[in-house]
This record gives structure tokens, sequence and C-alpha cells, in this order.
């Protein structure tokens, strides 16, 4: 292992300091700043950020400060520093969707997320580097806990700055792997809601398994984000959006937790199935019945579900992608990376019929999937093989977080383990628009976990 | 009744003209020009587009004339003049969305539907005129068949250039009444698909009830230029897309066809009825059994079902206007009209929770329509109340339409009744994903209302 930065990295949980915002103890203002102190220690380091705009954050802190002063805070994430990942629209800030091909863009408007989080009072910081449109090729950001890694993909500059505390929460999306592996490999919360249930009006991912949710300092705030979010701007058009209560949902000892390997455990480094293994001893000796493919029907079948859950997302993706990719291809086909014209390639190899068969079998495989609703709490499985791997070419292997992105349900990942010194996930899986359910068991897991 | 214009408007169906492409009689430049000087003399009458791009349409024009020529046609619409409603990004031409907020607007890339069109050799022809956001506000087009008559809306543009021949199919999109309402008040064909059935990638309509779809010069290319943008672009992400043959279903007399009344009945013009009990008798004659909610408990059901779809569906798109709609009146409110603030207040006394039982009663109200599809082969209606009503500030009453929008069901609008010497639709509903056999069925009574 690399050595790692002498400066440990170390989150800013926003919900937690806000209790002193009433006084002149802290405000709003003053945990910006400490916010952008460690922006300015790290940002030159990890290349978090595609733009800032810190005036316009410092004035919508100082408005946030004064309504904590006058107890009239807009909702509890109003003063939160955020950042946005650069596919979602920003009216103060361009988004180029991580590609030259978008340099300089502006769409004119904030997309439905930004302004449901100004509206809440949240402090916009800037916008974060994504991998190219979200997809696999990365734009360079480094790993704070070890600058030779990746952060992990594709929102890696949101992983990388909620990790450093430059900012509290940093909005995400995921497809593929893109919450739940970045949070993994920096050491944050991660989230990925149920499809559908964050508005994505105004962002550049119209995929069907394509979901924004909060990469966070903490489990709270990643559900109060994402809450303050769906409350105002509701889920896509035509579907719930997240459903569950005003604030993070009360901590709850699961009784029941299925264990998946998924495609993940045949590539996972030893030291992760270790460490995996202790988490569900302790899970075990906390009185948590957990419950692998050898003990249950029900999760074989799901195994044999998920399995390949890679091979069936990526044509779903390569379809969806075959617009806008064409015409990205037709204005100036150089200045695509391999990863997209492969995608674009995989695309034009296919017709509505494929995609026809593929989303079939997907609604199939989520069936199968659901059953286990009947009788578990939640699934649990690691979020990532290991530790981020070294260089900045590859955002590491998804395998562990597709089948999630597949199913269509919502995925947390939990810093609570370690390998080799560096953090690792522990991801739960639940049931669709059960979210809140995931956070109680989510907060069980991690206060038995914790405890240590 | 005010005197139409001294000159009939005429519409140029292009799929019959492509049999002579061949050879030097004519060709793809040949029925452009046809189109242009049909452009030229109605356009400044009637202000059906926003944006021209005749150099780009002549050049690709000429492209077309030589693959037929060669006996390479990209499609059956290879060289087809088409114009593309005003919320759909196209690459060469600005977005302007009806509203001075988006004035010379670009989106730096086609939509899904435009590229798909350029990719099977259409020819886009320009950006007709919409309302504000698709919504109510009208942007000025006229009615070619009485210049102070309304064309209908939001699809103004699209329905006034295809009725005089200036294009041969226009780009329309419905979430209220803005396919079929136009195409019944301008007399052409109206083709809106079920609900995800064309991908709207790239436009600015992101409801649940909206839909892309043809205003067309004849039955067989609605469906053509419905199944090629399909073919390519897919439906929405996770939808079937447009499900049928390659070419136009076959006519086919049907058997049973449901009678709704819809809550039009009750403001239709007397001369309205009139026609449509004359088509009905014409229908019953040649063997086709019709049935009213006063015959059958089905289809009584289904008009309870109905009945309001306006409140529910008003609703349903003012939450999911909410966003963007906040972030336009931020920018300038005083660039929106009153039909938008309109909108924007019923949004904001709205909460989450009242969507999703919105959505929710949406959802039982379809499943009481569906009953229909085990007896009846489609339902039959009109398109409006009557004729385009007097006047260039109101689009007309959208009672007859509201109900397929609300209903996520296929509609086709046949331009076969008149009402006072101006074109009325007669309006036939289907059943989702099932579009092909709606339009069977729609050959087949336009064949019988036509041999008349």
């Amino acid at each position: 292992m690399n050595a790692p930065d002498t400066i440990q990295p170390r989150m800013q949980p926003f919900l937690a300091a806000t209790a002193d915002f009433a006084g002149a103890k802290d405000s709003a203002r003053a945990f910006l700043e400490r916010c952008i102190a460690d922006l300015d220690a790290w940002e030159p380091k990890i290349g978090a950020f595609v733009a800032l705009n810190l005036a316009a954050a410092r004035t919508a802190a100082d408005h946030s400060t004064e309504r904590w002063r006058a107890g009239k805070p807009l909702s509890p994430i109003d003063g939160m520093p955020i950042g946005i990942k650069d596919i979602i629209e920003t009216i103060d800030m361009p988004t180029e969707n991580g590609s030259p091909l978008f340099a300089g863009f502006q769409g004119n408007r904030d997309a439905a997320s930004v302004a449901a989080l100004r509206e809440a009072g949240a402090v916009i910081v800037g916008k974060t580097v994504t991998t190219e449109f979200a997809w696999m090729h990365p734009r360079a950001t480094r790993n704070p806990w070890d600058l030779t890694r990746t952060p992990g993909g594709s929102s890696s500059g949101s992983a990388a700055a909620v990790a450093v505390g430059a900012i509290s929460v940093g909005i995400g999306t995921q497809v593929f792997g893109s919450i739940v592996r970045p949070a993994s490999f920096c050491g944050c919360f991660g989230f990925k809601p149920t499809i559908g249930a964050i508005n994505r009006g105004g962002s550049h991912d119209a995929l069907s398994q394509s979901t924004h949710g909060p990469l966070a300092a903490s489990l709270p705030e990643a559900w109060q984000v994402a809450y303050e979010i769906s409350r105002r701007a509701g889920g896509d058009p035509g579907f719930p959006g997240l459903c569950g209560p005003s604030t993070c949902p009360t901590p709850s000892k699961p009784r029941r937790l299925a264990v998946l390997e998924t495609d993940g455990w045949a590539v996972a480094a030893a030291a992760a199935k270790e460490v995996f293994a202790e988490a569900s001893a302790r899970l075990k000796s906390a009185g948590v019945t957990l419950v692998s493919r050898e003990e249950s029907e029900t999760i074989a079948a799901v195994e044999d579900a998920i399995h390949d859950a890679r091979e069936l997302s990526h044509n779903i993706i390569a379809w969806e992608s075959r617009w806008p990719l064409n015409t990205y291809r037709a204005r100036d086909a150089s200045k695509l990376s391999q990863p997209m014209h492969d995608l674009s390639v995989r695309a034009e190899a296919m017709t509505l019929d494929d995609y026809r068969r593929d989303i079939k079998e997907r609604d199939r495989r989520r069936a199968v999937y659901q059953a286990l609703a009947a009788e578990f709490d939640a699934c649990v499985t690691l979020s990532a093989p290991g530790a981020a791997p070294v260089g900045l070419d590859w955002t590491g292997d998804p395998a562990f977080v597709i089948p999630g992105s597949m199913l269509g349900v919502p995925a947390i990942s939990l810093p609570v383990l370690r390998d080799g010194g560096l953090p690792l996930g522990l991801q739960l899986l639940g049931f669709a628009d059960t979210d809140a359910a995931l956070f109680s068991t989510a907060g069980g897991v991690l206060a038995l976990l914790r405890q240590g």
C-alpha cells in the first residue's frame, strides 16, 4: 500500500452541528468556512470539483445563519454545504458531463434536485467531478486515503469531497455502481434510493436504472437530504417519490438478514472476505440471524437471478444510451473516450426487440428478488471486492453493486469495514419503495458494528 | 362563420409520392420544393413556424433524392419534410419552448426523436409553434381554414403546417389535448401513442402523461413516422417502445366499438353531435356494432372513471410541473403567462402525498378502462366539441381528449367530419401497447366513412 497522506481525511457531519446554530457559538457560515478550509487543504491534491461558486455559497450560508438565529430554518438541512455531480444542471455553474463536448455548457436552470435543495436552504458549494457522462472514463479525481488510488466512480468527486469534509453531502447518481462503490472506496455513507424516488429532471442520466442519491458524512443526513429533495421535487414523473418519515428512521436491530454473495464474491480480496466474516459474526453474536444461499432456496434463487447482472444491465444501458451517444458521435467522435465508443458499438448492435427482451428479463429477476421481502429485513453484502485499487484509469469493480442497480431497490453503503487500513463499505440492500425500512435496518447494523 | 381563405388548405401526403422517386418524374427534392411553395404561400398568414432551416432541408432532400434514385432509401420516410414542435431540441435551431425565457436557447443536441428521424432520412424543415411550455398560453398561430380561429394547441404550428402542405408530418406532444385537438381543428391525422412508446429524450415535456406523436397528412404516415422513431430511439427508458409492424397495419373493419361520451358530450355543439350520429349510423349500416353507456355496464363504469379526467390530470400535471416552473419564476416571473402562474399556484398548494393519491387514482381508472379490451376493438368519440372556436386567445376545449391522455392509451384523430364547413375529427381510443391494433381499426373506419 502506498503511504496515505499524513493528514487523514475527516468528514464533517452537518446535522449534529446545527444544535449550536441558534446561539452565537456556531453558525451555518462558520460551518461553511470549516468546510472551505478543508476544501483549500485537500482540493489541490484530490481534484474533486469541476467548478466552485464560493461567493454564492457564502451568501447562502449567511442567509441560513440568520434563519437559524431567528429559529426559522427552512429545513433540517438549512445551511448544509452540498456538492452537485456535474451531470446535474445548476443555473450558476456550467454542466460539463465530464466531457469536452459539454465544456462550458449552460442548461439555464437548476435541476429538480438542486432547486429543491436550495429551497430547503442548502448551500450549493460547487460541481463535483463525474466520469464522462457518468459512465466509465475517469477524470483524474484522487482518493484522499491514498492519492495513488481511484476514488471510485462515477460519482468520484462527490465521494472524495465528502470524505475530506469539503462538503457534508454530495449528490451522486448510480446506474451501475456509481454511488455505493465510491462511497465504499472513500469511506463515506452512500444511499441509492429505489428507482424513481428522486426527480431526475434537469440531469443527464435518463436511463431506466439510474437514480440520484446522496454520498454523506452520516447516515441521518443521507436520509434527510433525499427526503428534503423528494418532498419538494417528488420522484421521477409518475413515481411515488421517496416514502418515509420527515427525519431519519429510528435504528432498529434487524431480525433476519439474507447474505448475498453476488458475482462479487468470486473476485473479492481475501482480506475483504475476512472483515465481512468478522462483521457477520458480530451481528450474529448480537442476535441477528444471517442466512446464506446454502441455507435458503429463496436466496439461492436470488443469487441465480442476480448472476451476470452486469451483462443484462450493460445491454439495457447501451440501448438507452444509443441516443444521445449517436448525436455526440456526430458532433465530434474524437471527443468521446474508448469506453463511450464501446458502449455506442454495443448499442448499435442491438435492436428494439433485444431491448424489450432485456427489460422483460429484468422484470422477471426483480420479481424473484422481491420474494425475499417476506422472509428478511434486508440483504447484506460487501460494497466492493476490497479497498480502492491503485491507479486512476479504472474506477474499480462494481460487481457487488450492479445487482442493486439492476433490481431497482434501495442500497446503503456503511463505512464500517477496513481493508489494509483503507475504507471498505458494508452494503445493505432493501426492497422497492421501502427505503425507510432499510434506513432503520442500516441504523441498527451501524450501531451494532460501531459498538465494537 | 368568417369566410375562409379563398385557397383551401391542402395536405401533401408523402408516402404515396415516393412511388415515383426512383425515376426522373419526381424526387424528394421536388417534393420538398412543393412543400416550400405552400409554406411560402401560407406561412405569412398562419405563422406556424418559429424557425426554419431551408438550406439544410434542401441539402438533406438532395441526399435523399440520390438514395431513392439508387434504390437505397434509408426508410420509407426517407426525404419526408417534417416539422418539430419547439419544445423538442434540434442541434441546428434554437428550442424556445414558446417562452421568452428560452429565447435563443441552444440545447446542443438533437432530441432522440429528431436524431432518429434524421437517421431515417427525414428532412427537418423547421421548428413549429408551441403554446408556452406546451401548456395553454397560445403564440398566435392561425387556423388555415379560417384565420380568425385557433389551430388548437399545444401542437399548434405542427397541425397548421401539415394542414397546408408545408410539411407532411409535424411532431407534436400531448399531455392534455395537444395532438388530437389541433389535428381535429386543422383537419389532419393525429396520433398520440401509448404512454412511453416514443423516446422523449431531449424534449421539455417530462410529465408522466406526456407522449410524442405525429400530426400527419395521411394515416399510414402517422404510423410510419412513429415506427421509424421508436425503432431507432426506442420508447422512454424502461418502456417497450411502439409495438407493431414495419409498415402501417392493414385496415380492418372493427366488429365492436364502444361509444364514449366523455365529459365532452355535455359541451358539444349540436352540429357536432349530428355528424357524429351520422358517422355512427354509417358504421352500423356497414355491420359495425356500436355500444353506448346505456347498453353496457362496462362502458358506464368507464364513463364514470373518465369523468372529471381534467381535474385529476390537471393536478398531476401541476405537481410534475412544480419544477421547473419554480426555477422559471425565480429567473423572471414577468416572462410567464397567467396560465403558467396559475399552474404554479396549483402546484404550490399540493404536497407529495396529494400527488401519490392522484397517481394511485389514475391507476385505478386505467384498470377500469382496460376492462373494455375484452369486449371491444376500440372506443369511438369526437375529437373536439365542434370546429375550432373563433379567437386566438384560447386553444379550445380538450374535454374529449383528456381521457385518452389520463388513461395513457393510444388515440387517433381521423379528419372525416365537418362542422359548418370546417374540419372536425373522429377520435378512436385503443388500449395500452396495442397501438398497431388501433391503426387497423382506424384504417377500417376511415375506409367505411370515406366510401360514403
